[in-house]
């Protein structure tokens, strides 16, 4: 049975106690990918972000809850070794407050003078699991760009994160229920669906890896 | 039939176009309460910001969204004159990238350098209700503070905003299905329940408040 790593959801990072940059990822597409993979049988494992739905853990759906951009390299460091198929659907926020920048400790209180926020990048996951990717393991990455540089820039993505397969998504795929879809790997576009569902894409989407991972 | 405008969940205010700023309210003690106010035949209004559960509108219940203080303003601009009693449960972030700061235009691309961001305060919309306040209108805030400074913070921030009733919760019914609310008007502390679940504070609140509408 393949072994299926999952990541879905945006991060939250805290601003101070209530206050966090996050992103407008909805974790649909990541969550329908684990659903689809548990009915084919696969062992999945779902690294899920701060969302409102979540799949209730199963027999061969194993479910760990991530905040933070740490907290989601945390995972993926314990359960990256045992997995065969990577798929990194989360969409993390990219920056966060530096350590001790404004705002931090409790609640910062409002008021009516502006804020200067220093942001520092978070760690890079996806170039980070490229880097220990072992010849036995298949990576799939996502990339949400605009439409008119969407094949350029999710291939560049792809080169430079060394993963063997990249989901391009135009911007206006954020909160819908229906996905665009282009999948590119090292030799160019392999293939695009077309619009659809989220949860069509999905099972769509599960059967065209495995029958790239198995043969 | 009493007018009731709600409003629940939290505010986004966008960085560029997948990242924001956000707060961790989950909307629901206001969802909530607008489900306990409908059952008491209550006309209700309820305006609702980025969350994923939406009550389904029905006969007597209006649903609105909101994603940032901006829109948020907008709608209880259109619909505070029909309203008898307000209920402000929303959180909003109080602060948003100013116009023009870094980031913005499109998705602003991952680099390895920091990023300073400024922010500005958004518009108080508390206080900018207190002041159009006429005397058949009864307004209730909510203040979400420390424990060992919550009396004082939530008499303060009631004071300030020269509303009617102010329900003090401490930081950590953030994401709680649980509250340990107290009810603050101009003579002090009114009530205090005590730690019970959202829907059933939501309830018990309900019949509170209109206690001190209707007499």
């Amino acid at each position: 049975m393949l072994n299926v790593l999952i990541t879905a959801g945006p991060t939250h990072e805290p601003i101070d106690s209530v206050r966090f940059i996050g992103n407008r990822s909805s974790g649909k597409v990541g969550i329908a990918i684990a659903n689809a993979a548990r009915r084919r049988n696969l062992d999945v494992v779902l690294l899920l972000g701060p969302v409102a739905a979540s799949p209730a853990p199963e027999h061969g759906l194993a479910v760990h809850r991530f905040r933070t951009c740490d907290d989601l390299q945390t995972l993926l460091n314990a359960h990256i070794a045992a997995a065969q198929l990577l798929i990194m659907a989360a969409a993390v926020a990219d920056y966060r407050p530096k350590p001790n920048s404004a705002m931090q400790g409790g609640k910062f209180r409002r008021t009516n003078e502006p804020v200067r926020l220093e942001l520092e990048p978070t760690p890079d996951l996806l170039a980070g699991v490229g880097e220990v990717k072992r010849p036995d393991q298949y990576f799939v990455g996502f990339a949400l760009e605009p439409q008119d540089e969407l094949i350029a820039a999710a291939t560049s993505k792809l080169k430079r994160k060394r993963i063997d397969l990249i989901v391009a998504n135009p911007l206006e795929t954020m909160e819908s229920d229906q996905i665009n879809a282009t999948l590119i790997d090292n030799s160019g576009v392999v293939a695009a669906p077309g619009m659809m569902s989220k949860v069509d894409f999905a099972e769509w989407f599960v059967d065209a890896v495995l029958a790239r991972v198995t043969r």
